[in-house]
């Protein structure tokens, strides 16, 4: 056995009525930032007032910061750490999906730190200077399950002016308190619910096949393609069906914690190349398009890896020769996709360019580079042309 | 669903030489008191002069506090304390069983508290005054594997005075780094290393069919049974066997983070009756001298539950008719004792008697009651009694 660590120091709050734990659990301040998108949904469902009431019944006050966009900007983290500072705010909650909660992360860093959030990001232009200061304490309530952002460290923001979409994290940007409300995700339409819940799977099956896996890990992760298999069908044929969205929220939060035990693999970098291309393009469609073509390479690579995620998935692993094994993992997608209407997506319906596929190689190497090192086989600019060839349509 | 909570905020290093990574880990402090047993067995492996020169390498003081008994007391907590004190130690390390690291917790609590220990214990003659002052963070190295506490918050301690064994745990007693070295757990002895397995296995469990096990804790204890269930004969038939070594720490490891998330059952608190009586019996051993009743009897309880430990444990339940499943638990149990050698442990040759099982029915519940609340259905008296007949020989 080889040496391996694990670390989530975040207390997660699970199931339906949980947000209202916020009212009762020791918090780590007395004034919130509250982050949240621009896009007004939280106003609009009500989860907002209802999260300032709760902050309120423990006394603690707060101040909203609704500038959010979908990909979460460089200025917007400036900003909200600038407003954050001149209110005298002690820790900062997100709530909403990913853009948010990655939102409250970095601006939790700035708030303390001098200079530009980018003079401590490493990649790109960032100057990955140390954070020296400290980073104000992070509660987070998730209202979709895709991210995982509740329970690892990491926040991706973009520098507009740079045109880069760059990862950080620290073990202060571990969320101190998370929330995970299944109540809260009954409003995601069923298209984003697929595509979200397939991210969540993403994140668990590569967390699952990355050469840096650990034996906590694969807990988190095989548990997560499990849930996901079983239940991302029901809530996307029935968004209300509370018991399937618990199951997949919990999916999602056990994918959060294999990024934070494991990792992504080049997966996840050969997507972010097609998003950055197309950025209408969702990541998690992205993901759904490449993952047969991908998956079918790694079948060769990690067999037995592939294999034990088809159990996992329901497939009857013993049932075919042992050569066979690794690609009912395959087997198990497609129905899966299908199963979630996400099988027909295609490559073509974005714009994306047969031709172009080169230029995206590059792309996921230049920008993400650092995830082809989780592979268990390293992939050459030859392989990823023939995965994104295999799976453009 | 129901709602649950998860927190583990202890960074575990695990593997085979992972004691190097104390000469490179962030440490929470400048100088140490490394708390270690009166046995001198941490000297003499040579343990002790490893762990103060790795500490010294990061420039760390250390003091030694080497009084720990098997069952540590009340009064070596308050005398390493008052050491760690007079020194201006800033974290305590305990190096050794759970002996060492649960005094190593206990001293962290009272050297900044004021008054005596006992003020701050909820239970018996303890005051349960709340803990106002800091805790000082502790670091936690094992080197046996069988009480889990590496990734707990609990620490149990004897109050001789009163003749009581009593819990205790904060949040601020989980280890800030656990080191789970199975190289520094080759030496223990093949008996020892069987109760110690087993305890960890009940630890486990227990926490499988407590009523508060949640789809976290579910997953640890599951994969905990399993390599105990795999592994613990492998280590017991040959002590240097490092690969099985290391799939029963990490066993037990899981086990600690079961007891974080989940909680232990009322055979808990019937062992600890019989160790009462009879000190000299190994906690371990009690265990196993009462587990074929107690899951006999849950059997009917949790008949789903106990079929799934069984499948952890190896067991083809789907060779079977559904009501017999529940019975190859113990089945399962009974071949892993024979495999291990601890089969034919007695009651009566530890001088326990059948005459005095009342009393021991009625300790169970008087100190340690509080786990009778965590069984699915509640044992009244006629049940433990009738438990501990079916277990007696």
């Amino acid at each position: 056995m080889e040496q391996f660590s694990t670390y989530i120091p975040t207390q997660i709050q699970f199931g339906p009525g949980s947000l209202e734990s916020l009212g009762r659990e020791k918090l780590p301040g007395k004034k919130a930032l509250i982050v949240v998108s621009a896009g007004g949904s939280m106003k609009r469902h009500g989860y907002l007032d209802r999260t300032a009431a709760l902050l309120k019944k423990q006394g603690i006050d707060s101040v909203i910061f609704d500038k959010i966009l979908p990909n979460p900007i460089l200025s917007h983290v400036m900003e909200g750490a600038a407003l954050a500072r001149q209110e005298g705010c002690d820790f900062v909650l997100g709530l909403g999906g990913g853009s948010s909660i990655d939102s409250a992360k970095s601006i939790a860093v700035m708030v303390n730190n001098p200079g530009d959030y980018w003079d401590y990001i490493n990649g790109g232009s960032g100057k990955g200077k140390p954070v020296t200061e400290a980073v104000l304490p992070i509660v987070a309530i998730t209202t979709t399950a895709g991210t995982g952002t509740e329970a690892d460290p990491w926040t991706v923001i973009t520098n507009q002016d740079k045109n880069e979409k760059i990862g950080f994290g620290t073990p202060d940007t571990f969320p101190t308190l998370s929330i995970v409300d299944p109540e809260l995700m009954l409003s995601v339409p069923p298209k984003l619910t697929a595509y979200q819940g397939f991210d969540a799977f993403f994140h668990a099956a590569e967390g699952y096949i990355a050469n840096i896996a650990t034996p906590i890990s694969d807990l988190y992760a095989l548990e997560s393609v499990r849930l996901v298999s079983r239940y991302l069908p029901r809530v996307v044929a029935d968004g209300n069906d509370i018991e399937a969205r618990s199951k997949v929220a919990l999916a999602n939060t056990l994918s959060g914690m294999v990024e934070s035990t494991s990792s992504c693999t080049s997966e996840h970098s050969m997507e972010h190349a097609l998003s950055a291309f197309k950025p209408e393009l969702p990541h998690g469609a992205g993901l759904i398009m490449l993952s047969k073509a991908y998956f079918t390479h790694f079948a060769s690579v990690v067999p037995q890896r592939l294999a034990t995620l088809a159990e996992a998935m329901g497939e009857e692993t013993s049932a075919v020769p042992e050569a066979d094994r690794a690609m009912l993992m395959v087997t198990a997608l497609e129905k899966l996709q299908r199963a979630c209407g996400v099988d027909e997506l295609k490559m073509s319906d974005y714009g994306l360019e047969k031709a172009q596929i080169p230029a995206y190689a590059q792309n996921a190497r230049n920008t993400m580079g650092g995830l082809f090192e989780m592979d268990r086989a390293p992939l050459n600019t030859q392989d990823v042309i023939a995965i994104y060839e295999k799976a453009y349509r």
